[in-house]
């Protein structure tokens, strides 16, 4: 059944860029956020987004929405993307907006075509997985469902959303579908392990599978306006006045996530459950443990030679010069041009603060 | 009647000018010792002891000697120093034939000359005090004493040799002179406590101040030949065969400290007291427990500006980067061009490891 799905669609993919990666201070700024820095490298986190999504979407559907101040980066690390597919935002109003706009102008020509949002900054262990579960979650998307790949929690994370499954849809290739029976804000510890240990949990990776038709349709539930904004917008797309429409239309719409804005609200959601070693690297904790493997006691060290005399646990992230470390454990070393960063792990969540002081500060040379 | 000896006496000084500094690593290297370094700044270690003495020793009655290595650099930091009195040896060969070379070229014109000899790096917190040491000292010295200064310990330091003061000879200035007992290897833990609680106890400084004859007679007692060995360089001084005699005598000499070759042996050996805010700066640890004035949760910074959130007793050594530390405590971090140290404070002595590992690995370019 699902190999005549597949043959019957042509899938797209939108991959938002934005958000400025303050977890990920000193290595990713304001002008460099987390989705144009190679990690873990060596390609930057949106060449690998387009790499692990080509097997299935040529680079003529993909589209890429960032914020001018990073179009430029983004043309120049994604050379094989068209450059009508490389959409620049004149302000950022949050996924919500972005990823409509993208189903607004895909569903122009194909408003039965089935399209994908992935973000442009996660990591993905098992692309082959991931790749399986986009195509099980397309086809459930063809009978009209708002389809979020959800992820098979390996240990009780408070920095993720989760997500409830309820009864099961279909079995596909070897992977579950489910009704969605709730979206569930980012818990405390001891629901975090409720969660983990019901097995009726996943992570909310925010991944998205759908038919362009059926989340325009969802737009609606957007800030008032919005559905008719980008329809404005879209119907612009291919005139003289796209320039014009997009310089006045898009500062109207209101900043809101997908999540919030459209897929906590909406009634026919399923969620395919998948293992795909997914980590959206929301600071340098995170990417230390991706990076060890799940060693404890590993040190790691990336760009950088490490002479590690009695340290332990310890992740240096560098650019050239040595880093030795002497008697220290669990620490983070990020260093940088212009700014070295050394933090424990159990406070990388917390560098955001060092961020904020230093905008505080009026220092924006080193944010 | 102090002030009678004064007038009859001229002060010499003599500066030995070596070490490799390991443990300051990677801020000092073996092109690049301590005293070259401004620590703490802002003028270098040698330029520091040089200022120090010159209210007491004009510059033209002080001996600076030195390696190869860095006779240029100290040419550089030290232009009042006259050139005659920058000498260079071709080998290493430890502080005794080096000052044991000192006393006999200050003896050729003056063979009553005081003379002292101080490490040209090593801290002084209060210089006037010192001075005050140098001048009681340089009073019974006239005696023929070997006299040196000990200093009032402030805490059970095991890095440090002690020496034990025995009976009292005089009091000048307020200054109380004793014999020396005993000169005492650097004690364990217990051994530097009971001595610090004893009151009987000094800190050995190495500095020391005699009569330049009574010294060359005490370099009989060193390594067989050394006295006429130097007696045959200082002859050769002015005469046209001093490079090459100095080139054909000096390896001669066996490698001996003037504190195991000299004083340890000796019978008239004298102790001034003195309160005058020592240290050798012999690792990072100290170095930063001395410029957070005893304050013991202080973060200190050099160099670099410090964002410290929730940092506890911290001591940053920048060079201009910003640093910022997060969620740690009791650590070092030096900054240079080609390496980062992260260091425990309590592991500073094992620099040094770090510097033999390097030079296992044959990578002399950061060592």
């Amino acid at each position: 059944m699902s190999n005549g799905h597949r043959n019957a669609r042509r899938l797209y993919a939108v991959i938002p860029a934005g958000g400025s990666g303050t977890r990920l201070w000193p290595a990713s700024r304001a002008s460099r956020p987390k989705f144009l820095l190679p990690l873990p490298g060596p390609a930057t986190m949106i060449q690998a987004t387009v790499e692990r999504l080509l097997p299935i979407v040529p680079s003529e559907r993909m589209l890429i929405i960032t914020g001018s101040a990073h179009a430029v980066s983004v043309a120049r690390q994604l050379p094989s993307i068209p450059e009508a597919n490389i959409i620049v935002e004149p302000a950022a109003r949050g996924t919500g907006p972005a990823i409509g706009l993208g189903a607004a102008l895909i569903a122009r020509n194909d408003p039965d075509a089935i399209m994908g949002s992935f973000a442009a900054d996660h990591y993905v262990e098992r692309p082959d997985t991931f790749r399986r579960a986009v195509e099980v979650a397309a086809d459930v998307a063809l009978d009209g469902y708002l389809v979020t790949i959800g992820i098979t929690p390996s240990y009780p994370e408070t920095g993720y959303g989760y997500i409830r499954a309820g009864r099961t849809l279909r079995e596909i290739d070897g992977l579950t579908v489910s009704e969605v029976e709730t979206f569930r804000e980012k818990p405390d510890e001891a629901t975090a392990r409720a969660f983990v240990e019901s097995g009726e949990y996943l992570w909310n990776a925010s991944m998205f599978v759908w038919r362009a038709g059926t989340l325009l349709d969802e737009m609606e539930r957007l800030p008032p306006g919005a559905y008719a904004i980008l329809m404005e917008i879209a119907t612009a797309w291919d005139t003289p006045t796209r320039a014009a429409t997009m310089e006045r239309c898009w500062p109207q719409l209101r900043d809101v996530t997908i999540d919030h804005g459209i897929m906590e609200h909406a009634d026919r959601v399923a969620v395919v459950a998948a293992d795909i070693g997914w980590s959206d690297i929301g600071d340098w904790h995170s990417l230390g443990a991706l990076m060890a493997n799940g060693i404890d006691d590993q040190n790691v060290a990336i760009g950088s030679r490490h002479i590690a005399e009695d340290t332990h646990s310890t992740f240096v992230v560098g650019q050239g010069r040595t880093i030795a470390t002497l008697g220290v454990t669990n620490l983070v070393v990020v260093d940088t041009d212009d700014v070295l960063l050394i933090c424990d792990r159990t406070r990388a969540q917390d560098v955001k603060r060092i961020v904020e002081q230093l905008k505080g500060d009026g220092d924006e040379g080193l944010i």
